[in-house]
């Protein structure tokens, strides 16, 4: 593993993810990680369904906005998310294994820009988000 | 109470909230409802913190995203989103207090667009969200 | 005029508009404009039609960036677009004069969120358009 | 060509193109076109340039909602924007020649969803694009 993946994934692991009670409580698990992209799953479970007994369309967003984190904070430069979009494109079960596959579209100094589609265990996208992040001034320390 | 509005809380009350697990989890309570137009809370919780000890923020989103439903449902036409946006403006801690108020912007045949801010005890602004919702031909029966 | 108007003015009008071709192309004419805010108009001309005889996207969007432009600078440090949106919600017509009202709807050190609301002679609204924009550390001079 | 690229191009050079005006205004110059997806280019004029002596952010739009219009409607069913949103990602200047190539991301019966990414003549990304559009249940007639 190089250097640059090495740290990738200490900061995630390390600093991110082992705290990250929200996360914790979605049953996230990373499946990969690289500088600006990053892929997790998470499976639907009947406390993240909504009214219509289908999942609420704020776990989906959230299990986004977890890739969107983990993508844009991999490369050591501490990263605010500043807007974030998503269009829920097919109905989610409980049950269902939600995959997230996070990637950068576009970076410069300041912004990046990550595209992160959402699919279901038959491969069917059930939601695309989009968002773009600020990068500060402060480097991950691990 | 007028008629309209007696059936706008019905359909969000007993269609919609009472079975709704994920809004429970979130502990969101309704204070407000009229035809296209919602305010509810929730207190934030320990469970809901990120890596950083602040709230995740689709836990913000979530609770925007519960009042988008509700303001748009409760016109008495089945609506679902087609797209939202949300751009977090302040760091929300465990114990705020957070505050969503749904408004009505545009109403067409086929769409509503809807503005949801969202914010803190101290009546600071935490967050922005914007809901496209496609309504439906189905009728919310009451 | 207070003095912070007076700048907001000057900036607008100096730096901004009388060099602005694309603005001048598409006749904007501002009505109003003080710091986070501003209200411009313009008339729809056959050259901005599309393929339906109707007012092309682009354009409506660009009155909406314009407002978004003229507003966000006017607190006299220089601001750019990070991310905008726009719902077109009702047909543009030849002929149709399009007022375009920005308001600024959150301020921080680093960003500006605005909604610029796009209505016709009528009063309909044709278009919400949302901007975030990023305030750098360059002061306008006037 | 296939019956089903032969269509694309009909609908979109005779119905669309041809009597658009504003695209005509641009120089819009086709590339390439088959069902769901498009790639135009067009060339920066001084006559598109804002206040700072760069494109007007309203151009780089104009250029990415033609493409998306070309993209949605050339499966045959005439489609209408819902919500655009654009990420500026790089100064344009006067001379500049701008690509757009419009993906569908993914398709309904109701909606599709389309990324354009918008790219200079030294292949840096200076817009991205993202546009959701309704299938009316209206053919095209060609």
């Amino acid at each position: 593993m190089s250097k640059s993946m090495e740290k990738a994934v200490n900061i995630v692991q390390k600093l991110m993810y082992e705290n990250d009670a929200f996360s914790k409580w979605m049953d996230i698990v990373i499946l990969d990680i690289s500088p600006g992209n990053c892929t997790l799953k998470a499976e639907i479970k009947p406390a993240m369904l909504n009214g219509f007994q289908i999942c609420h369309g704020g776990v989906t967003y959230s299990i986004g906005d977890s890739a969107l984190a983990f993508a844009s904070n991999s490369h050591g430069i501490k990263a605010v998310s500043v807007e974030t979009s998503i269009s829920h494109t097919k109905t989610v079960y409980s049950g269902d294994t939600i995959t997230a596959v996070a990637t950068e579209k576009n970076l410069t100094r300041r912004f990046g820009i990550y595209e992160v589609v959402l699919h279901n265990q038959k491969k069917e996208i059930v939601a695309l988000f989009k968002g773009t992040v600020f990068r500060t001034d402060k480097e991950w320390e691990v």
